[in-house]
């Protein structure tokens, strides 16, 4: 009879759950030993559960399917919940199993003592169980498979006593039946094509499973043939996109924008998407920012079929046979010349190889990158969910276990690549298809803009050192070689695209560092007049509807 | 009148709180530029949260004194957990400022909402409080500041939302008055003093704050007079240690060993200590390692004053003039030849300058460490309370900060290393006086011993590779390089002694990456034995009292 760990490593290769991304201590000793019992479990080493997590996460983003953590009691679970918090607001499946003492150890409180569960709450709130027995276990563990799993999914953490896990007489359970997920009612599918055949003013909002080919598709049939426009979250968990698919606008990070996007509107039709807020609150201004004068409506929520709910709505208005507007291809020429963040973001552009995954990750460039991408070969783009920064390189490392047949481009600010910079070593570990794009502008340059947006007045040089990462300025290229990737600092455009050439042609991960002035160190006055007088020049998807209203 | 940020600046120095280790994010720009209306707040960014706290940490133990964090709302926080574990169970004190949203932002659930007083509870139990006005917030900053500088000392965590320190009407509070420490009462102190004249084989175990030099001396003069044993917890916050001071042997991490140590004692008296236990629980082993023949005593708790609770106890036993012995100064020679790891803990013992700190979180090196140390030059030591690694080198940070005229060294394992290797920048960007010793063995070591220990039989491949480092090997020098730290890889004594010789004598930050065979890789067999072969052969003090017994 197998031992608990051995029944768990069933219970969960059973259930579709074969990669597990893990960081084990004492407590996880028999979990890493029953790992050789189940041929079909792979197992990933991270140095950091940051890592961990974040690579679930991007794993799950990719396969459709929850993997696995292995974390070592409470300060394991505590070093991953910036990610574990990111993959929450994604709604993303995934299932943490956490090592903590034998239960007869607790009293003892030693020095790894904590209350795990209490640590847990926030991140898995709908699913966090201390299994108490080795008989018990496999059930807790499939009830942990199936709150991850069911729509719309979220982190299920399991906590696994140490005797639980090496005690005897553990019983395999077999993979939990999983409910499909449900259509939005006639009614209110009836109300919303009212709404849409009664307003030229209407919009969808996408988030979550509705960025996904499917249901981009159904709403762009709408969009033809009754005039809606259609948004995207401004932070998509994942987003199919590129040429063949139908272009999205994205609402805007910064709420002066994703007002100015909004205003024209009447109605907005959520679909696994919430009505936009801003990112945080500033002084005098609001953080709702959909207009008085526009209604909301939901048509699916998250736990709905979004997609099928589309069908039948485009069905009610006459639209399923209606003639989607498609992305055209189109590249941006290779740059030339001195480095800017809009050069990088061009060559990726340029770049960009067939079937793709872009992770997003690069703040204060992110704003280019949509446009120099969007009609490049079609790719899937996963972003920043939670706002909690470190898991773009993780993310690329789930991303590249779950699609090893696809090349991963990640690009990362370098405040951001810190978080998780342990990232790397996984990557030459598992020789992961990743190219990650380091933006060193020696500066957490989103926040030089927040500092005037939260209308701090005066800004004194301890204040202004707090911004900025000069004093060394960091070497990413020599961190990635300390990881044993390969990593080539780039000054010039030309430099990029070579390195980027040698990437794409050789297998591997690889990192290139772009030397890039502060993106947006030219802001010294208010804000927002400033981008208003500047995304004009920009070719912005989200700036049409700008343009008419900001041109002068 | 000042807003509640600058508000909450002057309570902090009036208070003596006069470092800020920072991670800002957006709800934290004001406080950000509220740093320069105090000349007296210094203020250290680092590039991760963990490196903040666990310098804030390293900070308190050397300055007897709380710094402050500033942390990123409930993720930020999260990021730093483990740091705060560890300071939480060595009782340091510790002032979190977490920035929150503005509180009218709250209900809207934006992407980085999270329920911070939450994520606190567990390493913050004493002392968690969200601020809700502005005019209370300076009353709210002394509690926080009464929590964590009332004895013993713990982490406070006052939860700052933006719009409070915004808002304008900031009152500054006086620092509060902090009752002194309690000596233990009369009749205690009597019983003990029976106790021990009844009995020749008592001990004292010594933590906290017992291990510095007031206590330690009264403890040797009564361990002089009356043949009380002297021991030190396992993982002591800070010790005071080397030429002049009374030697102490530390209760060993291995619970077989610890077993042993006390195996002889009839009354363990506890000084801010608790008794001992294992650190985790094994298959068929005891958790609690005070034998079953001893009685425990405490004369004086976590709360009280255990130099003068000890004076007393000196001064009724007649040992207030009794001459403790002290260890005399001797330094090993100069490692020669190949390097392991007993050969760096040699040239450390060689090289310590006077009056250093020592960091200790080189798991598997520590036992060679003490005893090549403990006749050099009088130093501090501060070692892993709480078992969350990744704490060595941020402690190493505010260890340096604390004392900026003292040298410190900090040895590392490369596991550990990994977890909060961002700490190297800050390092640099201070230009801090630390030499970090990176023992490279491309494992995690301690897990191969644990492994056996736990009882697991049989090892598979993939279970082994979860325990190494290799496939690629990291490359620390490299590493530190990245960051701005001058970095060497030595494999050789005599490049160790070289690159010791010039750190030691060139001010700023040093990293020496140690090429070290995996420590404990001839454990072929079960440990206890193997250990009890070899330890007769090296010159532990742990092993005074194994040596007789298993001297063959």
């Amino acid at each position: 009879m197998p031992n608990g760990a051995q029944a768990l490593m069933k219970t969960l290769v059973d259930a579709d759950v074969e990669v597990c991304f893990t960081n084990p201590g004492t407590s996880e000793m028999h979990f890493v030993a029953a790992l050789d019992s189940e041929p079909k479990m792979k197992a990933v080493l991270t140095l950091f559960e940051g890592v961990a997590t974040g690579a679930a996460d991007g794993y799950a983003r990719m396969a459709d399917k929850p993997a696995a953590t292995l974390l070592h009691l409470g300060c394991g679970l505590g070093n991953g919940l910036a990610n574990l918090h990111n993959a929450r607001k994604g709604k993303v499946p995934m299932i943490n199993i956490v090592g903590d003492h034998a239960t007869h150890h607790v009293k003892y409180d030693a020095q790894l003592q904590s209350d795990i569960e209490t640590v847990a709450r926030n991140v898995s709130p709908g699913f966090v169980r201390t299994s108490q027995t080795t008989e018990a276990l496999c059930t807790d563990a499939a009830d942990a498979i199936t709150a991850a799993r069911s729509f719309p999914g979220q982190v299920a953490t399991l906590i696994l006593p140490a005797d639980v896990s090496w005690g005897e007489g553990g019983e395999p359970c077999p993979p939990p039946a999983l409910p499909a997920a449900p259509v939005a009612d006639d009614a209110t599918i009836a109300k919303i094509a009212e709404v849409i055949r009664a307003s030229k003013k209407s919009a969808f909002l996408l988030g979550g499973r509705a960025l996904r080919e499917p249901s981009l598709l159904a709403a762009a049939k709408i969009a033809a043939n009754n005039g809606v426009k259609v948004f995207a979250e401004t932070f998509p968990v994942r987003i199919e996109r590129g040429a063949g698919l139908p272009p999205v606008e994205r609402i805007a990070y910064l709420a002066e924008l994703a007002s100015i996007q909004l205003a024209d509107i009447d109605n907005l039709i959520l679909l696994d998407a919430k009505a936009p807020v801003s990112f945080f609150a500033y002084p005098g201004k609001k953080s709702y920012l959909v207009p008085d004068s526009c209604t909301v409506h939901t048509l699916a929520s998250p736990e709905q079929d979004t997609t099928a709910s589309l069908s039948k709505l485009a069905d009610l208005l006459g639209a399923s046979q209606a003639t989607p507007i498609l992305q055209q291809p189109k590249r941006p020429d290779r740059p030339r010349g001195k480095l800017t963040a809009e050069k990088v973001c061009k060559a990726v552009g340029h770049f960009l190889p067939e079937d793709a995954i872009i992770v997003d990750e690069a703040i204060t460039s992110g704003l280019m990158l949509n446009v120099m991408t969007e009609g490049a070969p079609r790719h899937d783009m996963v972003t920043l969910t939670g706002g909690a920064i470190g898991q773009g390189l993780p993310n690329a490392v789930g991303a590249a276990i779950a699609c090893p047949e696809r090349p991963v481009m990640a690009l990362i600010g370098d405040g951001t690549a810190m978080y998780t910079n342990q990232a790397l070593w996984t990557m030459a570990r598992e020789a992961l298809n990743v190219t990650s794009i380091i933006f060193n502008n020696a500066s957490y340059s989103v926040l030089n803009i927040e500092l005037e947006r939260v209308g701090v007045e005066s800004v004194g040089e301890k204040a202004k050192s707090q911004l900025d990462l000069k004093g060394p300025v960091l070497n990413f290229s020599q961190l990635a070689q300390g990881m044993g990737v390969h990593g080539v600092r780039v000054s010039t455009a030309e430099e990029l695209n070579k390195a980027l050439e040698y990437a794409l042609s050789h297998s591997g991960p690889h990192l290139i560092e772009v030397m890039v002035p502060e993106s947006l160190n030219g802001v010294k006055r208010k804000v927002l007049p400033w981008l208003l007088r500047s995304l004009p020049k920009l070719p912005l998807p989200l700036t049409r509807s700008l343009k008419k209203k900001i041109a002068p």
